[in-house]
């Protein structure tokens, strides 16, 4: 908040803030993870910022009522069917990666994850008894020509404004929803004027080991939801850094804004967590939905002083409070 | 061949070989990747070496007919439910890794990937076209209660043997399936006498992260046929050595035995293909199909004096023929 006051100070522009509780504070709260008011709140705004949620507190309540299911319902009411994670290898900070400082220095790709459809939200899904008692688990990837073009033009339209290098990445050579989609994004770049950006395709198990061998030879990464997820955390990783990294949610009338990172509730009351990820999230935010391109190249050009300066605890950094997935209590947001 | 004869005088054992080919090589001579000969071939065998599959050739083909369909069938047909596919640091490469040698020195893990079920043979499946054009691709993720058993006791056994740790990874806070999964690998060790065995439970985008981050603190990972497929590959290029890296598929009466590499077509006729993959392989063969633990110990222990007296070419290690996934032909040999 503080930063960006500051910039709208600078660069003259105000943005009216409200908050609401999601995740586990809003099941404090509320005994719901999300709201009709809060998700109204976000519908009306121009952009949402996002907190990490979720923590051991709320480990124990059915999965269906755990902080992490209003993260999924505001992508989905807000239709933002197109994430964008940035990862970049901020110089001061080579060190901390577990990788060869000569690996991964320079690293600067972008992970478009499919974000709306999906092994997340396919139907049908769910978990069945026969008669004799076994169980039957079952959740439905699937995705349709135009789910797989709107995403794919995206990556696409980030790609001109980068290196010029696209990189699909699927499971073609087994699943068949997948080979539709290597076959969908070919076809846009060929039929919709995109010949001038570079396009491969390489099968997910490959890529997961491309970006431990060599992080650099990736521009844009786009991938459907799930591995997005996978490979996007992976890739976060290799800067050494998930503290570091903020998304953008996009595709709907609001944007939504994130960390990439989870709450760490083992460092809470210590006065330690690392800001950066948020404050370069509330960067993005501005870039991308406020078209405020300036107030954002300064946020992020301070955060790169900051750490010239010298860096955080190493520990905020490598994401440490990460394990065991998503945690934390969080708040969004409502810019209007 | 040389390696298994070898052993074989000096352990005092004759093991019958017979060979076939599968994959690119069959569909050159016989029009499929996987005859009813060699398929009867393997079933009547005690255990099976597959060689890598697939090339450049045959990528113009339908998926339906392309090599990697015989990697798949053979494993159905034979039952291998059970995918070992040990990850160890040979001390002697550890340069050989993209990560720093004192994060990955001493790295030893051992993923077991559950591999004829899951979202690889789930029904329905297909692509399918709607009045209007509009293409829509689907994959099932199915896990039964049984299928989660059993892989869980292979797990559990194996780290009995091991550290006595098993990670056991899944989405079980977006996929109705893995929550299963997480239940029922958490009764079996519960209720089936392994608690001896210390079990947790993690994010497959959580243990993306956790392999770079610090590949040590896992002992036994398992996991289900696609997220297998992706974190065992990333696991093994934290080695910088996929070159190394044999794997065992088993459940059923035939164990089938694979390098973990493909076949790196671009080194096609160069002499400098890395052989050791294939030979740690025979090794698994004899330990686990033929009682021969003492043979296969001993060629474990040849391979790590070879690395002593000075590394391969670094190339091959890297893995660097497998941008783009399977390839080469391959054939199975059948061992009586
Ligand atoms: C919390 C979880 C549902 C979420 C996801 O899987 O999408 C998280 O891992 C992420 O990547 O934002
Ligand atoms: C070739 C392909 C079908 C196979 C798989 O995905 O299982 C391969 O990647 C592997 O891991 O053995």
């Amino acid at each position: 908040m503080a930063v960006l006051l500051q910039a709208g100070d600078i660069f003259d522009f105000t943005i009216d803030v409200e908050e609401g509780v999601v995740g586990g504070a809003s099941i404090d709260a509320h005994g719901t993870p999300l709201t009709d008011e809060v998700l109204a709140l976000a519908k009306s705004s121009d952009a949402v910022v996002l907190g990490a949620m979720g923590g051991p507190k709320w480990d124990g309540l059915d999965y269906s009522i755990r902080p992490e299911r209003a993260l999924l319902a505001l992508r989905q009411e807000l239709g933002l069917f197109a994430n964008l994670r940035p990862v970049k290898l901020f110089a001061p900070l080579a060190q901390a990666s577990t990788l060869k400082p000569e690996v991964v220095a320079g690293t600067d790709l972008l992970v478009v994850r499919e974000l709306t459809g999906g092994i997340y939200f396919g139907q049908p899904k769910g978990v069945t008894t026969e008669p004799d008692g076994t169980e039957r688990g079952f959740n439905t990837l699937v995705y349709t020509t135009p789910e797989i073009e709107r995403i794919a033009r995206v990556a696409f339209d980030a790609a001109r404004r980068r290196r010029g290098r696209v990189t699909s990445v699927d499971k073609a050579n087994v699943l068949e929803s997948t080979e539709l989609w290597r076959r969908v994004v070919t076809r846009v770049r060929d039929e919709e004027g995109y010949g001038d950006v570079e396009l491969d395709h390489v099968l997910v198990d490959n890529c997961a080991m491309q970006l431990i061998r060599d992080p650099r030879q990736f521009d844009v990464i786009v991938t459907t939801n799930m591995f997005g997820d996978i490979l996007s955390d992976e890739a976060a990783m290799l800067t050494g850094s998930i503290g570091m990294l903020p998304s953008a949610s996009l595709g709907g009338k609001v944007g939504m804004y994130e960390p990439v990172h989870g709450s760490a509730p083992d460092i809470t009351g210590q006065d330690k967590a690392n800001p950066l990820a948020t404050i370069l999230t509330v960067a993005l935010m501005l870039r991308h939905s406020f078209d405020q391109g300036a107030a954002a190249d300064c946020i992020e050009q301070a955060v790169e002083r900051v750490l010239e300066a010298g860096p955080p605890h190493p520990g905020h950094l490598r994401g440490e409070g990460q394990r065991g997935g998503v945690q934390g209590d969080g708040f969004p947001v409502g810019a209007t």
